[in-house]
């Protein structure tokens, strides 16, 4: 297996800067990381994540047997895939390789249409669709209106929208793109959502999904293993749920930061995409990724991502002397 | 999804003593506990495991690049079988319920045989074919010339032969059971083992896998999603891998109390299955388990176990004072 994710800075010099991971630049809340620490390792987790779920209901609103945790929202991917058994399945170019895995993995046939081009996808083309927004690495935006109309015309034929809003909490107004609310309305639709990247937790490794067909989830309970959601992970969940203020401190956070190295990009005739949340992706030489490495800094090539083309390259929001250096970094390369 | 496993004391009063889940009852090593709640949980893991492997590597003597983790032994399973994509599996009966699970979310037919019969297979009869020793509930031993005749005649037409040791450990010698070290000369044995019961840490979720066929553990890594296992579960894992007086400590507490367990039955008439591990199988009246939950203890009913019949039960073997509170219980229903 060639690993194609950023997050790899374990196999670099200890104290790299890793710009290659999305994560909370503020870091884990210290409650969550200490109940995660607290948690009872040496009982079996309760496979429906009873607890976690009555949180993430309080939280969002929906039922919670509308809810199903998984070992992260890539694991749900995967189940979800497993469940639905498409023939084919629709992903977005670029977008996140783990949707195109997962439904080669249920044996389904991909075809890919642009971020932009949702509403141009014919009503009988897919079993599958997903949908990322933000998307990753571009930041593009998919409007709630596109994503219900889509999930209109799915319904006719029993297709299933999966939504990844997994950095939709990035954004400056998170509700004002989130279709988390609108599950019960549409039951084709399954938003997935993470708890990794807001609240720091990429290690313990737990995500959520939201969907009202039952007989859907009943089917990827059916078809994973019962404990797929650790204890440590699902303590981290619940305390997650109830640090709701880490979550706001960070948007503000990221929207100064973002705005920070975009004036950095302008300076230096940076050419990037326009980010909404905590990542941007920009163009730069090949071979920059490298140069980087040698100066203490991991960003992500987008060669890993269908559609990029070469040149482009991803790097985190993070902390502002971190993002200070990147620019420098950027600036002395450039010089 | 009714939840058909033991190990599930989170549902009834705190405080019931669980016999129900078949874990360690001198429980986590202090520091498998203190290498998980430090574990890095703000960096993705390895998806590869290296260091973990490299421990396990150690330990068993196998080559690293012919050991898998997994978010638990039950997922391992479930994603040997998609790897393996079987026609027709062999389950052994009675056993574990989730060899069935794993094989019908491959989309397996399934045949049973019974636990002893391994040796009367013909063999072209699967593609497929799970072996647990010691079996769970019963706590029959398959012998390593068994396992090794099936995995010869297995190998003729292409089939897996997985062997889930996950209560290995447990007996008085597990070498003299366990074909951990045979994988590298038999291609097709898959040896499935599990952190789990000996080191008491359902609440993590870990497993490995022992195989050489490379090119069957590289569609293992293709078919899942890459962050399987979690940073504490890693963590505790190499802990583990160090702590084998932890090991010796056990078999020779589970030994002990096995035969206490034994004489008590005796003592009460009661029938049970010639115990190897750290639990045991007895027949009963039908309603025990609500009796025993009436006074505290929890045990498993075997009803979920294909193949048991009615009436019987499985007991893990615990501390001292509780095996002498389950005795005293029986005794005084029986009375």
């Amino acid at each position: 297996m060639e690993y194609i994710h950023g997050g790899d800075a374990f196999r670099y010099a200890p104290g790299i800067i890793d710009f290659s991971a999305n994560i909370n630049p503020l870091g884990t809340p210290p409650e969550v990381a200490a109940a995660a620490a607290a948690a009872d390792i040496a009982s079996y987790p309760d496979p429906k994540s009873s607890a976690l779920r009555s949180a993430i209901a309080e939280m969002t609103g929906a039922a919670e047997d509308d809810i199903i945790c998984g070992n992260g929202a890539a694991s749900l991917m995967f189940t979800l895939a497993a469940a639905v058994r498409p023939r084919v399945t629709l992903i977005p170019e670029p977008a996140f390789a783990e949707y195109e895995r997962a439904a080669r993995s249920a044996g389904s046939e991909i075809v890919y249409y642009p971020e932009d081009g949702i509403s141009d996808i014919a009503a009988d083309a897919a079993d599958l669709i997903f949908i990322c927004t933000p998307n990753n690495p571009t930041g593009y935006l998919t409007g709630r209106s596109a994503v219900i109309a889509a999930a209109e015309r799915a319904a006719k034929r029993g297709a299933v929208v999966a939504v990844d809003e997994c950095f939709n909490d990035f954004l400056d107004c998170p509700e004002r793109y989130s279709v988390s609310g609108l599950t019960a309305e549409y039951k084709n639709l399954a938003v997935i959502r993470s708890f990794t990247k807001m609240y720091a937790i990429p290690g313990l490794r737990l995500g959520y999904m939201l969907c009202s067909d039952r007989e859907l989830t009943g089917r990827m309970y059916v078809l994973r293993q019962p404990w797929e959601v650790s204890a440590p992970a699902e303590a981290a969940g619940i305390a997650a749920c109830a640090a709701r203020e880490h979550a706001v401190r960070t948007r503000e956070y990221i929207h100064a930061e973002r705005e920070y190295i975009k004036r950095g990009f302008d300076r230096l005739g940076i050419v990037y995409r326009e980010p909404s949340a905590n990542f941007i992706m920009f163009r730069h030489e090949p071979g920059l990724r490298e140069r980087l490495i040698g100066r203490g800094i991991l960003i992500r090539s987008c060669a890993g991502f269908r559609g990029t083309g070469g040149g482009w390259f991803r790097a985190a929001v993070r902390r502002h002397e971190e993002n200070a250096l990147l620019i420098k970094a950027l600036e002395e390369l450039d010089g």
